[in-house]
């Protein structure tokens, strides 16, 4: 497939994102974009273009086209991670617990007992609204790994251990968001069969 | 305020729902209710009129219009609950927490704080997974109250201590839903005063 065209500077709240972006909606007011740390296999998101902290920020037809993107997604994401549920949420607004600000819809595909090990299935907010779920810190260690990879020349993974590390997570992001498109692209190819 | 022309009929799942009701969009796909165990002072559930369990089962006009009413009510919670974030969100599917088989979305007006005597603020995800956010218990207990003062023949608060209670909780419910959609009147009217 040729590379996903992208709005220009396209950003999440403060951040470039490109690599992670599997999905631009039809209308190219919404993208999804793989988690760098997904609370559970699939765990996405999926956001308006303009970049806006809050939902009432939103037009009425970026409001309709977001969750009409989620819902699109979500077909996807069933097949493939096998979900028999999901859990979609929005912490709009900093005292929800928002860490950047734009908006985004966590889309989380669900089976039964997928979190039994980690104390129960509503653990899963616990660990969304915590450490092991703030996207913002995450995505500022990716920002900080991109420029010193930067400053230290190198474009292929460089540094100690710990960077490889993080460049390799980044790499796995890419290639999961570019099987992501593919696989969404099949169900569109198959929907549009059936009509 | 004339009541509200509901859609004949209308169900929350397999429950029905009336005085609950404070909001119909205009396009009479959405409504609005409010909670009988409200999880913070505002928590209101928004629902496609349609009763499906998934959200993947609306139409793109259903979803649309469900989450823009969200945000249209939004406005008027952020304002008379002095609400400086909100949680939304969804549990589609049973193993995603879901408790009564018809999309509902939470809206959860927030503040700094609102929930640290309970643990602090991601603890709200919790309290709606647990007993205490168990809608469909919920709904089935006023729902037994409700055949308990048919079977007596009795139309006012009637049986014991217990049931006396329930009952003026759905009166309390009432009158919330009539006061939030006065509220919401009242925004709609000064939006329009300035188009």
């Amino acid at each position: 497939m040729p590379p996903l065209q992208l709005p220009p500077n396209l950003k999440f709240g403060p951040f470039s994102v490109t690599s992670q972006v599997f999905h631009l909606s039809p209308s190219r007011l919404s993208f999804g974009l793989v988690n760098l740390k997904p609370l559970l296999p699939g765990h996405i998101l999926v956001c308006p273009v303009r970049s806006v902290p809050r939902l009432s920020q939103l037009s009425a037809t970026e409001t309709a086209d977001l969750f009409n993107t989620v819902r699109h997604v979500s077909r996807t994401l069933q097949r493939v991670y096998r979900a028999t549920s999901f859990n979609f949420a929005v912490q709009d607004g900093v005292d929800a617990g928002q860490s950047v600000p734009h908006v985004h819809v966590h889309v989380i595909p669900r089976q039964n007992g997928d979190y039994d090990d980690r104390g129960g299935g509503d653990r899963i907010y616990d660990a969304m609204d915590g450490e092991e779920g703030d996207i913002g810190k995450a995505f500022l260690e990716m920002q900080r790994m991109r420029d010193q990879r930067l400053k230290d020349g190198t474009r292929d993974f460089a540094g100690g251990p710990d960077s490889d590390r993080k460049a390799r997570s980044e790499e796995e992001m890419k290639r999961e968001a570019e099987w992501l498109r593919s696989e969404i692209e099949k169900d569109r190819v198959e929907g549009e069969g059936e009509a």
